[in-house]
């Protein structure tokens, strides 16, 4: 038995890059977070300290911001995509990169009804992630959402459960259902329209939510993932993780008022964590390797 | 010499009510997160633990939620408004009270271009807020707003400061000025329609914002401020608290590439923090009691 | 009537600063935040936008840094002070400072039972605060900590309150009670062996809460506050804000299983939240000035 | 092709239990945080909402606050392998089960240097944690500790790495090296003393990073795992995720003020993120089971 080097890699996280588009008056703004990790052999660094084959994460940083300008930031698929083929083609050691990034949106500041030239206005809502791993000559795009908070305040039961001796919970064919919702995508291939792909499949996943009549989040998130893969050959699978923000009801009897599903206390913790996948039975299989980066984390 | 209490106050904080308007099939909704606190003579709590004269931060919660219901939750102030009077004038120990409630909004999902009946998504941008303090027989009422944040990509400079033997800062005649705006204002009187106000004040605040060619944050507020006290007289007073969220150029002259003002460096910290009020002259004082509470913090 | 500008500050907040004190082989280590604030007569800069009296924050945050070198960081109250002391004395538009500083304690790491020489760890628990004020020629020195959570198991009552309608709480004579204890004491002048008082008051104000049988929190309070001022004649006043963190008792009776005092939720949201000033009833009156800046935030 | 349910999982997250061990005066207390995920043929809930296999999130919930008075709380991979083994063995659809526990440190008040016998202090620094994965009859745990900040003001080189056309960083032998350290060990089987090679394994973490003369990151991490695999028979591998906390020395120059490692700005982001993994080389692969959860993430 002897002690090894397992799977390891490093990068620079959260580099926060503001890209702005001024060619003309009405200017652009993309706003982003970039995190990169870089994977190859870098046993030297670790096993004798020798960094000859380290590239600091202070230049990937650098490389971030400036291919902000060099290659821009239109979609944040392509622009990973950029910087990931840009470390594993260009940089000898290198045979991995995986590139996150978030996207913040802004929408233009109205002026008498007028959209505003230079002035912009944090959108809130949903942040779009990306994800995109080069490994060799293989490229995975993972996309999606994360902090998009929906609620529905009726069409949602629960009922005909599995009871043992810890079950108290009654059963409801009318609560609220709540959940600030995470998506993850995975792309086919990367001759993609990334933009409208995305507010695509925003908009079936809402649509979706609102419509279905939900027996459990669990029957919801299914439906939202099958019409995602119905509607967008691209995708070749969908997760979703979903919290089930608790809205209970509160029990005003105590003071003679009655409670027909209109006051309810939003409770913070324990919450449900539903976590499930949509797929096509005939995707080819990534392997691990766009699941495992969060183990380390 | 001798050891007296001061100044103190309990309270329930944070109460997170959500209620739910479901009269018609187009369901409404309310979400607001409201803290209460009691002032007046409980010196037996403190100094002989006698609790006599207190009322339980439990039923204090308690109250918050069946108001909810009973007296509804309209404008927050009105609710805030309820809430306070119910404290004064109901509970014998109590002469003050002050209710600060916190409003996130919902919008309603669109399926098929059509905003659904009951189910709704998490705008993000701004919280909408109020403090209404009732001592006695005064009331005020000190709403606002807090994370609203806003950018604007030129029409910013900074310049002709005073300097001594710590200056390094260049002088700029077009930077990014962004912030994370809190603004509260404090009201003449209790009968304003307090929605419209509130959608009308934080318009002139954007358009403010957008529209003054900046030569300093603390110029920015003071015509934001300024803008408000003039199309608006129920206000008698108004405070900002603006971060200036640091946006540096990044400077990519090592690689051979120019950066007209177009990729930016989002900081986390330092950051400049401007605070000002616009005030009428003749804004009656108020005595500092809407300004104490936060000391405690 | 007409619209002016009333109260106003500005300055660099969160300065990160590390002080490494290395003169010889065993290192010693202050790590702080650092917030400063500017008074003064600023009209031209909000009013027309004239920066001429204005020192920018960047130049407020070069001196933080720079002081930590010339000036040193020791006791964070005389850091704060000679920072406070610089602005108005020798920036002649400045005639009052606020100096906010929060400390993280580090613990030197055990290595075979030796603490090492430059290795550290973060403590974590409390945070260690001071704000310095100086306007003209008066000082205040405001002193405190936050953070320090503390638990009792048993030995806190809560009962004998007072009830109405929307009461439901039932006493109890055997309970849990937790806070993150908020403390800020006000010195009487500024010569004080700050590092000792600052251990000194720290220590009654945890063996008064571990010792005093408590029949309210706010009794508890009342009993640390009066205990650090008996003790310790620098002090002229004591302000507490203290969560009670609710820990609720499970009901497991539905399992069949008993639960004496054994199982706990610990809540989030909402809590209680129970604010208390301890003064000496001969303490001058230092005005406001000292409460007013949070009212900004 | 067609459309199908891919992985899944549900339970509950973020159950808040604190323990008080009350049998003697000298009370002792646990107090954790603990979520369950439980796998099986959760097919039906999907596809039509049929819930007839799905033991509620709430009895979840409600299980963890049994148990931990019906088997009581010590090492939380005890607890973690109760609550695991329960729910494959008990729930007839359940197949697999992860649970996962978070601890957090209490440590006495002192009072006359005494320990207190039922008041505690929050010891703050780091979280300890451990991952318990059930499936049919297989078993394993993986613990850890997160959040243990840790700090060298020397003893720190980086220097002799990769450079390119992005590449501005110079060469250092003496840097601030500081990271908030996760570490995750995975044991080889289940019949450990959990509390004592915690506290091992967390002595030579320490240890390693104050002695280590450290040419990289990369290389102490190494060296802590390699300590850790050498000393402990019962770990089969060590992961790390350790943010490089960047400090920067401070230029003073522009004020004439020399800066020889003494005074650094403590940056937020972007930060350096290295992550490794120190593996026997016999040791039984167990598949990805245990990197897999973070993915839904």
């Amino acid at each position: 038995m002897s002690i090894v080097l397992g799977p390891n890699q490093y990068g620079k996280a959260e580099n926060r890059v503001v890209r702005i588009y001024r060619d003309t008056p009405r200017h652009e703004i993309r706003d982003v977070n970039v995190s990169t990790s870089l994977r190859g052999d870098f046993s030297a660094a670790h096993l004798t300290g020798d960094q000859a084959a380290v590239l600091p994460t202070d230049t990937q940083k650098n490389t971030c911001y400036a291919y902000a300008k060099e290659k821009g930031v239109g979609a944040i698929e392509d622009y990973a995509l950029a910087l990931a083929r840009h470390f594993v083609e260009d940089v000898a050691p290198v045979r991995g990169a995986r590139i996150e990034v978030d996207e913040y949106f802004w929408d233009r500041i109205e002026v008498d009804g007028r959209p505003h030239d230079h002035s912009f206005v944090r959108r809130g809502q949903e942040i779009r992630t990306t994800v995109v791993t080069v490994d060799d000559d293989r490229e995975w795009v993972v996309s999606g959402l994360k902090d998009l908070v929906v609620l529905k305040s009726t069409g949602s039961e629960f009922r005909g459960f599995l009871t043992d001796r810890y079950t108290t919970l009654r059963e409801t064919t009318d609560r609220i259902m709540a959940t600030s919702l995470v998506a993850r995508w995975r792309y086919r291939d990367t001759g993609i329209d990334w933009d409208a792909t995305y507010a695509g499949i925003r908009a079936v996943l809402l649509a979706r939510f609102a419509e279905v009549h939900s027996l459990a989040l669990q029957q919801t998130l299914w439906e939202m993932g099958k019409a995602v893969l119905e509607r967008f050959d691209a995708v070749a699978e969908i997760k979703f993780s979903a919290p089930n923000k608790h809205h209970f009801l509160v029990d005003l009897s105590p003071f003679k008022v009655d409670n027909p599903g209109e006051v309810f206390h939003a409770d913070d913790r324990p919450y449900g964590l539903i976590q499930a996948t949509v797929a096509r039975d005939d995707a080819e299989d990534p392997g691990l390797a766009w699941y495992t980066v969060p183990a380390f984390a």
